[in-house]
């Protein structure tokens, strides 16, 4: 497949820029400070390897994009570490905020080195991706680097309310599908919209192009957290054996619970008594089926994923490297468990 | 005072500015979000006014610098309210890593709203502070607001690995003079000199008077924290009636603490012993006293304070601007309680 190819040159580049950014703190001063960061990104502690950095899903988007361009992607370097980092702030203070013990199989900053300093870690990512953005200046006009950091700084409010609303929900007893689409755009899609703008940025496309690559990570963005609240509930990991792993334990609202709710049937009923125990998983997952969700969710993911592509198709990516993007986009949008 | 007559026309344009900025949060969506940023900036809930909002003190400094080169300050107001939302980020995610439950006299936001939702209080201050670097790209060119984001950036680095330098030090016992002063230069320093340095930056100054009003601003905030140190064991609060106020008491590992510990008298013999009551204050603070550290530390701060002084002098700041910013030198550096 032609996206292993891009991926075997570009995942290793990507590890050595996000190094150099971050030894930055390398210092006597700060080497135990230092050494949180290089193990929220899976560089030192147990369990190192791709299990524990994850995908690099966003920062190969921003190079893929760049290269569908035409344009060396190898500049874009900085860029990418940048996007990825900005991901791992979030994922830092994310895992303090929903108390989270476990993140790819690993303990989490706060878990072991406490909360204080694991709010420290994720600030101090999100510094350094905005000092790792800057490094781009030699290589790009300032005026597209300002549109870089103007892009990446809405994006990151955007996550931020995101957050906000996600939190707020887990309070909030009416939530419509509508307040599902706020949240999820922000949380999840800005982003990955972000990654494929500045990608087309980077690559030297004009504002309209620029749009359908945004477009592009938007809709990849949803389509990608629709199908994870499908797999949630309906997944293999959540039906069978590790019922534990379902999100109907968790009383998470995603996008089959909002619209099973709006049913008003016998799983709104029982959603409304409360707690759900691993027995009734299974037997809740199929009435939530029954009464439409099932369907009404693979259809929500399908159009999302539809979208998706065709603003790719739009963007009319170029070469080895838009396939790759093709390839990339399918791969996420097609995974089964 | 001239310093008077510039803060009445600076100050409201200050809240102003910051106001707007604050307002990218004010839609239906995130209103709650936007209440919470707006109580923490002062303007809202209990208790607002000056006592609410702080001092206003860096963005203050920016400004004067700025029209202390012949500049007009009016167009620098983003780049203040920029370092203004970063500060009242730090003090934001300072309050849950310390659990103070009151800032200035107010509930602080996660003991008013829970840990979680000022984690991200925190997060979006600092977004909206990069959004307002970004604001000033129509009046500067852009080599110099690409400058502006590399001091910020570097000082936000500074400032977050000083952060991690005060927890580690809590658990530390073996703490020298030089550590604290990595750790102050970092935590205090660093975004008072970013703020003269951008203050000269934005009214044109090249880089040799740069470097002068930064050194200013470093100086000025050892000065400052020195200062207080001394405060917060020989000041009126510390040592009359609210003895409470005392950093003994706290078990701060301040510099005249610091300093009294090398000595290792009577005052070290008893720190090694565990937790000081309120009733021990006033003797032990007689008691380091006698063994040098009130002299050692007014000196250290008299040294400071004329290190920023004279930097400022060398800067040579210009107009009515410039006396008015060693009227505000002077009265942050001579302050009584």
């Amino acid at each position: 497949m032609i996206l292993e190819s891009f991926m075997d040159s570009m995942l290793p580049a990507i590890e050595t820029e996000l190094q150099q950014v971050v030894a930055r703190l390398d210092e006597p001063s700060t080497r135990t400070f230092h050494e949180m960061l290089t193990y929220h990104m899976g560089w030192n502690g147990e369990g190192t390897g791709q299990e524990a950095t994850g995908k690099r899903i966003r920062p190969l988007l921003v190079l893929l994009t760049c290269a569908a361009r035409g344009a060396d992607w190898r500049r874009a370097l900085p860029a990418a570490a940048c996007i990825e980092l900005i991901h791992n702030f979030s994922l830092a203070h994310d895992d303090i905020q929903d108390g989270s013990e476990l993140r790819r199989g690993r303990i989490t900053v706060w878990k072991k080195w406490g909360m204080a300093q694991a709010i420290n870690v994720g600030d101090a990512l999100f510094i350094l991706a905005h000092l790792a953005l800057l490094e781009t200046k030699d290589d790009y006009p300032t005026e597209v680097i300002l549109h870089f950091g103007e892009i990446i700084d809405k994006a990151c409010l955007a996550l931020s309310s995101g957050q906000f609303l996600d939190i707020s929900y887990e309070k909030r007893a009416a939530l419509t599908v509508e307040d599902y689409w706020i949240m999820v755009s922000r949380k999840t899609a800005a982003l990955l919209s972000a990654c494929t703008q500045i990608g087309a940025l980077l690559g030297g496309a004009d504002e309209a192009i620029q749009k359908n690559y945004h477009n592009f990570g938007h809709y990849l963005g949803l389509a990608f957290q629709v199908q994870d609240d499908y797999l949630g509930i309906w997944g293999n990991l959540a039906l069978t054996g590790k019922s534990t792993e379902s999100d109907l334990l968790a009383g998470k609202k995603t996008l089959p619970v909002l619209y099973g709710l709006t049913k008003n049937g016998p799983f709104a009923h029982r959603w409304a008594e409360g707690i759900i125990h691993a027995e009734e998983v299974v037997q809740l997952s199929e009435q939530l089926a029954g009464e439409g969700a099932k369907l009404y969710t693979q259809e929500t993911a399908n159009q999302m994923t539809d979208l998706a592509l065709q603003s790719l198709r739009t963007a009319d990516p170029q070469g080895a490297a838009g396939d790759a993007l093709f390839d990339l986009a399918n791969t996420l949008l097609n995974r089964k468990a």
